[in-house]
């Protein structure tokens, strides 16, 4: 699977594309990450990208010409399964969203900044506006690294434990339950009984009650899905 | 006012918190962000912070003395208004927790990995447990990331146009309205007259139907709160 990435700050992406999970998973194969300045489409001598919005407001607006043909040229090389736009606006990212968009091929992420991008970008270039949740970021590049590393984690080789993702909240409409591990006491606190007594049937229905009772308190609306 | 993260990848937040409004923020005194290595407080001699769960499932666990003893040395040097726990289960971050935690003075950021945290971290160490949304990351350095940026921006001195943020996306529970920028036609595509009209009024009444617009149809339940 294939990530490409528009930013204007293609520093910024440096060091989590280049640790953890994604690190692994680009220098195994698993997935290609590559990130595309912008800038590199300007036909403006300073290699500007942005300009005052029409109607007077503060902030600037990523123009419509370096974006469009930044697409335009990636879209030349492969086809893209999305273009997505990350914007606070767009549709809310979720674990089920991730599962899907681990099963495309390439996908091309694009990074709002500024005040954000020339409408017209939004209208005309992009197939998804996609959110990772309810708050205002300086840019998109922290929304493109949260989405690249919950897809990419999900891919076949994309975690050391292949089974680790099951367990994951969210993947069955419920939350995790706790986890503990040694020492079994510290500081007058103990582990629930049942995790040490080695009786697997137990451990899997307190899990299984765990993980019922705390999406029950904290996210009952998962059990109506 | 003052971030602390603690984490086991302090490299991976590198250039997230070099880059942009946040490194401007801290260049310029407005925010101060510390990076602290959870392995400065394992007492193993491989600096080693994780064991496997008790109940034999799997994946690794961060271990709760390391973190204790973290969470101590930082609490012994300041006061925290919140020790913040990044979880998918946790509280949904939000633009309005934004704004409130961009009134605290010190805030301290735990981020998970591996398979989480030791459950006696999350009952008896932490104040909050906050979620950037929906999805499973592989640790909690994006999250804390996120956070950090969506704080930041907000701060007085923070971003570079003090009126930009005001204009946000859920600040007022609406969405933002379009922008545009030059040039007027791009590709056939031409900006809406009224933005090109000069006329103040209208472009104000325009900007707000097209918040309350956009609302209505991609976010209806914002217009509820």
């Amino acid at each position: 699977m294939r990530f490409d990435i528009l930013t204007v700050l293609p520093d910024l992406l440096d060091s989590p594309l280049n640790h953890s999970i994604i690190k692994r998973a680009r220098d195994n194969g698993v997935a290609e990450v590559h990130v595309h300045d912008i800038r590199d489409w300007s036909v403006d001598k300073h290699r500007k990208v942005d300009d005052y919005p029409f109607g007077g407001d503060a902030g600037m607006v990523m123009q419509v010409q370096p974006v469009h043909d930044a697409i335009r040229f990636l879209c030349s090389q492969r086809h893209y399964d999305e273009i997505i736009y990350t914007s606070p606006d767009g549709e809310r990212f979720s674990q089920k969203m991730a599962n899907a968009f681990s099963l495309k091929e390439n996908i091309l992420l694009l990074c709002g900044h500024y005040k954000g991008v020339d409408h017209r970008v939004r209208e005309h270039l992009v197939t998804r506006e996609v959110s990772i949740g309810d708050y205002v970021l300086t840019g998109g590049e922290l929304a493109a690294c949260v989405i690249c590393d919950a897809v990419i984690r999900l891919l076949p080789g994309g975690m050391g434990d292949e089974t680790s993702a099951l367990t994951d909240s969210f993947q069955d409409n419920l939350l995790a339950p706790p986890v503990y591990t040694r020492p079994s006491e510290f500081n007058g606190w103990r582990v629930p009984d049942v995790l040490l007594s080695g009786n697997h049937a137990l451990i899997t229905e307190w899990q299984e009650r765990e993980a019922y009772e705390r999406t029950r308190r904290l996210r009952p609306e998962l059990l109506d899905e």
